[in-house]
Parts: structure tokens; sequence; C-alpha cells
């Protein structure tokens, strides 16, 4: 059976270069792999803009942990955080910093809507306690891009401490560094840089982690104990996803010859377009405007026709080579479609292609959601 | 250049069909991974000797992640932990529990001697505040073997809950659920399974961890909370490391192909006895007493010869295809060697002449340490 494509917010199709990197095993405390990582931290860093001003502490496990760990060491623990919220990855942060028992509060917005900066603005003028703000870049809730550096902008005029959740978007939209100013940008190997999901890492600025010594309430997520093992001897503190690693490597590699973040920028908008365009001509209906969505992935509205059990689309569509995500809106019944990882217009043609082929199968017409096709 | 054979305490050598068992991208959410985790889990109940009374939570990250998500989970905030620590693995425990604020206490012994059961009785006897003991199966420390049947039943008479860290022999010694009392065993993938690092696994008695809610002050390491999402629809509540998962469930495969438990221990005790012989028959001195020993890890004393420079003999033997290890004793200055991953006694006697060879090439004549030389 062909193994489908994954048109899902990760983790994502790699190419077969990367895979084939994980046919080696690695001794986690030998030369050669010490080697790989510092080379690893230096083109993250590198990626994100910055230079010497900021670090790359990466950690074990999912982008979750890499956030939870920032969090835990860099808002003290009589500091507050801000989050912005629009999505079910702020509500997230709100949670993890509750059941640390981290002052915290938010800001929130539909989850169709954008962060909006003013009001970002008022609050940090009204209430000094707030310490940190958190955001995150594209919440894969929706698929909608917030205005990073608007908000960035605002978080620096007062001063306070900014933490992005770059997850979805690291490696595929521009993040200058030396524009936008951040304590901390957090991702993944299993995004847009095309690795396969086992770790994440965070870019931190060097002042900040350093003053950052003995707040985590976890060992094991304690972003500063581990930034001190790399800066003592190049190692991991506890035993590395060593063929993560080495398929991240890979996957930087393959980045780069692509054009970098210019070039995969160029596919992903191109394969976000051709989606959606081929998605709205067959009756579907996009959650978000479109000039508010990353090029990410997409969350359609569920389709009105009640022939359309979306379990059964995904299946008869899965057989057919494409797997796609159910949605994970509080607003309206929905599922999402992505347009990352390794493939290009001629898969996404397909995949559309497929998708018009289950409609016919299923006798559905169109895609249009209820409240269209009631018109 | 030839890959070395890793003779580490993990990640270890692993099989070609464990490697390319991740040439293959799954979809996190999708029935089929699903499948495949539920098969997983099942197995590695079934390894510990338990039936339905437990149930496994994988999550990801390092061993140390797993243990400290069930150091977290299962010793309530009021409650207190006994560590009995020879070793950094113990250690490492008892820092979990102070960075956590969990009260602690510990019973140390000398690194090259095991836990004594009689003085745990006498502790539990003394101290009722005590609601659960921890102890390391076997302390990769030194690579000694613990008397864990002892000290279960010591701790079951005292009715307190049971911690066991079998990172280093689950799958390798036998571990009899129902003849061994414990709360939870915790180990990973990248050990005696020998799949690849990225994931570590609790098998929790079913009514302790439903008792536990609410308890973990860490959202990614909350073992209650992972149960639950498996427990609701099978899935991991945050991205899982699908491939470093599809290279474990390969790994039981083959783990079960050999003969399981008792087929892999036949092997790695002919490794450990054939490295022994060859490493005393070369004047090296073992720490720990050879009944003393699992059949996992070796630690040697450092050679009295100022001519051999542990970090030489590292890289002319990584030259020769092998990795060894460092020591981590504060006892005595050494080094390791491992036995386990996918190795077998051809690999183990050719690792002995590539030793001889350095050897020779440095000059050593022997590898006797300085108390043993000077006499």
């Amino acid at each position: 059976m062909k193994v489908p494509y994954l048109l899902t917010p990760g983790p994502l199709t790699t190419s077969d270069g990367v895979k084939r990197a994980m046919l080696r095993d690695w001794g986690s405390r030998d030369p050669d792999f010490i080697d790989m990582n510092r080379d690893v931290r230096e083109r993250l860093v590198a990626l994100a803009g910055v230079g010497d001003t900021h670090v790359c502490v990466p950690i074990q496990g999912s982008g979750t942990f890499a956030i939870e760990a920032t969090l835990a060491t860099l808002v003290p623990r009589h500091g507050r955080l801000l989050v912005l919220v629009n999505g079910a990855y702020g509500r997230r942060m709100v949670e993890m910093c509750r059941v640390m028992g981290r002052p915290v509060e938010s800001l929130e917005w539909r989850e169709d809507q954008p962060v909006d900066p003013s009001q970002v603005d008022r609050r940090l003028t009204d209430e000094s306690a707030i310490t940190h703000v958190a955001v995150v870049h594209s919440e894969t809730t929706s698929g909608i891009l917030n205005p990073l550096d608007a908000i960035a902008n605002v978080v620096a005029q007062h001063r306070r401490g900014l933490i992005v959740d770059a997850m979805s978007t690291f490696g595929a939209l521009p993040l200058d560094g030396n524009r936008v100013s951040f304590d901390a940008v957090v991702a993944s190997s299993n995004k847009c840089l095309e690795g396969v999901p086992g770790v994440g890492f965070a870019l931190v600025r060097r002042d900040v982690i350093a003053a950052s010594a003995g707040r985590s309430q976890c060992l094991s997520l304690d972003l500063f104990a581990q930034w001190q093992g790399f800066e003592r001897n190049g190692q991991w503190r506890f035993t590395p996803p060593t063929h993560v690693i080495a398929a991240l490597s890979r996957a930087l590699d393959e980045h780069e010859t692509e054009g970098g973040v210019a070039g995969l920028g160029v596919r992903y908008a191109r394969n976000h377009e051709v989606l959606v365009d081929g998605m709205v001509e067959m009756g579907f209906r996009c959650l978000v405007a479109r000039s508010l969505q990353a090029p990410i992935i997409v969350t359609f509205r569920m389709p009105g026709d009640p022939r359309f059990v979306f379990e059964d689309f995904y299946d008869r569509l899965s057989r057919r080579g494409f797997l796609t995500y159910p949605g994970k809106l509080t607003v309206a019944d929905s599922f999402r479609v992505g347009c990352i990882g390794r493939l290009g217009e001629g898969e996404i043609r397909s995949a559309l292609r497929a998708i018009r082929d289950v409609l016919d199968e299923i006798g559905v017409r169109d895609g249009a959601p209820a409240e269209v096709s009631a018109r």
C-alpha cells in the first residue's frame, strides 16, 4: 500500500533524504555527534536572523515540551505572563502557567480574528506587574497569522519580554531578529523545517537565559540547565533523540538547498494558493479571511450536505493517499488541510482531484457549509 | 567510514530492521498509527509480567523525562519519597524532587555496593511519613544490580508504593509483576529493547494512576493527563515521535523473535561474560564484584599505566569501530564498556582484539589499575 501524504499540521511528509539520515546509530557523547549538534544549533540561530546575542537550546520531546520549558525558565516565579490567545495553543500556554503555579493572565480574541496590538498596548500600560508576553505566530487551530512585528514593537516599547511560539512558521515565514525584538522564539523539528518529530528548541537572548537559573520547577524542562550542559561540553544533559537530530541536520541541508526561508516560503505560498483556489472552486469555505491566513494550514468549514461525514471523508481520502486533519475550533465545526511538508503543487493538485473523487463517490455536490448552501 | 558499534549505556547499536522502520512518515492521529501505539503499549505491559492491573503510559523525551513524570504524578505533593541511592540515577531522582518541591529523603550506599533491603526495612519502620520508595534496578553509573525482589518485598510489607527505574534492565532481566509488587516501573525505548531514543514509558498500576489527577506541576510531564489522553481516543496528547515509535514497534517484534526476555538475557549474559573475561585477561579490573554486576554495562578501573589516557584510548578505539563510555563514578577513576544493543559474542571479541591493538599501539602492557600494578 502506498504511504499517504500528510496534509496535516505535523508530523509531516519528509523527504527520503531526511528519513535515510536515520539509518545510522550515533554515540550521544561522541565527538562526531557533538559536532553535528553544534552545527544544528548554529544554523537554527542563523535562521532567526540573529547572531551571537542569542543561543539555541534544543530540548527532547514535542514542541509543547519546548514551550513549557521556555515559560518555566524565562518567566520568574513571581513574574506575570500575559498570553495573547486566539486559539488552542495560546490557551495551552495559559494552562501551563496555571499547572506550574506561575501568575498568568490572558487577552482573548475569536479564533478567526488576529491578535490586536492596540489592546496589548493598553493592557501593558494598565498593568505594570506583567513581566512577559507570549503569542503564537500562526495559530494552528485556525491557521491564522498574528501580526508579530506590531506585537513585538508594542512589547518592546513597554520593555517587557516577548516569548513567541513560532512552531508552525519557523523556517517558512521570515523572522528577522534584528527588527523583531524577542526574548525567545520556540519551534520544533517537524514543522516547516521538514524534519521528523522528537525535538524542539528555543532561541533565547543570551543575557536573558544567563539570568534564569533556578526558576524551573522541573529538572527535565529546565532550559537554563539544558543550556549550561551545552555550554559546558557541547553535550545534551540527558539522552538525546540521536536519529531525530540526524534527520534535522539533513533537513536543514535541504532547507538551505531550497533557498532557505525565502525558497520554502515560495513553495508553501504556492501550495496554499492552489489548495484554497481548488477547495473554493468545489464550494468549500475557509474559516479565516484569505489575507489573514498563514500559508501553513487551512481550516475549512464543515460542508452542510448531511452526506458529508468527516470520518468517512477522511477514510476515503486516506485510501487515495492523503491524510487530512480534524478541526480544533470552538467557534465552528470544521476540518483542516495542511500545505506544508515535503510536497508541492503537483501533490496538492492530486489531493484536490482525490477530494473531488470522494465528493462524487459519497454524492456530495459541493463543499458549501450549511449557512452558505442554505442561502 | 564504518559506523562504530556503540559499547555504551545507550543510545545503542540497533538492527537494520529497526532503523529501516523509520523510513515511513505516519499521521499522528491516523487510525494506523493509533493501532500501532495500542499494540506497543500492550506488549510493554506484557513484558513486565502484568496484565490488566497495569497500564503503559508512554511519554516523549529521554528516560529521565519518564522518571520525572512518574515521580511528579505518583508521589502526592504532601507525600514523601525515600530514594535508595547508590549512583547518579538515584541521586538524580532526589534532585528532581528537590526541584519540584516534593518532600524527599534518601538512603545512600557506596557506588560499588548494592542497596541493602534491611536498612530500607528499618527506615520504613521508623518513618511513617514516607509514602513511596524509589530504586534503580541496575545503576548504570557502576553497572551494579540492586536486589529488586527483596526491596519490593520490604516495601510491600510496609504498604508503601514502589517506583522502579528499570531503564537499563527492562527487556533483558526478568521482571515478574505478579511476584514483584510495584506501583510503577519506568524504562525507555533505547536500552535493552534495542529501539532508538526519543520515548520513555511507565507501567503503572491502574488504581494508582487513576488516583493521581492534578498532582504534576508540569503539563507536559503529567502522566495522569497523558494516560487520560490514551484512554479517551488512543492518541498522544502532544505530537509523538512517530518514527521513534515505529522503530520501537519493530524492535519489539525482533525482541519477541529472539525469545523475549529470556532470549535476550542469554545473549547479553554471554556478551558480558566474554567481555569481562577478555578484559580481565588484559589486566583490567572491574569496579563491582562479578556476582553483583548486571549483564548490561561494566565499569573498569582506570589503568595505572600513565600512557593510558582515556580520551586517547577512546579515539583510537573509535577509529577501529567501537565507542566506549567515560566513567561517572565518584569513588574511583574509571571508564565503561556496554554489552547491550544489537551485538553479540562476535562483536565483543572483535572489540577485545581492537582494545588489545590499541594497548599495543600506545605501549601499555596491561590494563591493571594503579593499586594492582603497584603491588
